[in-house]
């Protein structure tokens, strides 16, 4: 009986949450709904940059710390996923909303999906050294490739 | 040699990022690196809601894509990973800053890791559900428990 009502109310919540979703996309204008792109995707560039943030600190002398290195990496191998998603929303339209995105973004989805995907198997391949090895000079050297995944990008789609 | 010029570029590059890094948390006021968590936090909790809003719509009658309902059950089960990371970050001194996080979060770190736990495996039991069924009522079975984990945590520890 606790059971069913309880499975009753999740379902309400879960569809009062659905329902609010399809709303709030609903009602916004068109500056609105560039405006919740735009900061929706510096969530997730936020987001990439606080795990890689501690790494590259490790790479300047903060003490090594083999778990956080290799767990960041596979959160953002998973995250990167998420870039070619969050590029596609074509907000060039609107030059009134601060971003740092180029519009060149919206003529190079191809090299963005290419250079999202380098940034997967880079993270991957650095996660895969530090878990095998846990050394320190070792994952360096595959954080070069790693780190530079970050800079391929932004040299060609993002202002400095 | 062009090997090794990229080699030390890509090297030079991310020492700047990582100085970059080191220097800015470094700088900032108590205030400011309230404002610089709370703004981190909001980031994945909207990564988090970008994931799981289109599996909600699915759930209100949007067309059921199990492709995109496992791939976003996966990424929130690594980004819920952040969840007492971000949540530890006690901002509840700054009241200036706006926020729907309630202050009892910081009393009951040890709750938030269980709730965060629970986001985990019931986002990754609803994804191997999709995984190894690809069936609509039989992921919705399983997305009560995953959808339920946010309410779970939201009821407690947020504002309405």
């Amino acid at each position: 009986m606790m059971k069913r009502v309880l499975v009753v109310l999740s379902a309400l919540c879960i569809a009062a949450s659905g329902l609010l979703f399809v709303a709030s996309a609903q009602d916004q204008s068109p500056e609105e709904a560039a405006a919740a792109a735009i900061d929706q995707r510096k969530s997730l560039f936020k987001t990439l940059r606080y795990n890689i943030g501690p790494i590259g600190a490790m790479a300047q002398g903060a003490p090594w710390d083999a778990e956080v290195a290799e767990r960041n990496a596979r959160r953002i191998a998973v995250m990167a996923t998420m870039i070619p998603e969050m590029l596609a929303v074509d907000t060039s339209a609107f030059d009134n909303i601060e971003t740092t995105a180029l519009d060149i973004i919206w003529e190079n989805q191809d090299d963005i999906a290419v250079k999202a995907q380098a940034l997967i198997d880079n993270a991957t391949a650095f996660a895969d050294v530090v878990a095998e090895t846990g050394d320190f000079a070792q994952s360096m050297a595959a954080f070069r490739a790693f780190g530079g995944s970050c800079g391929n990008c932004h040299d060609n789609y993002r202002t400095d």
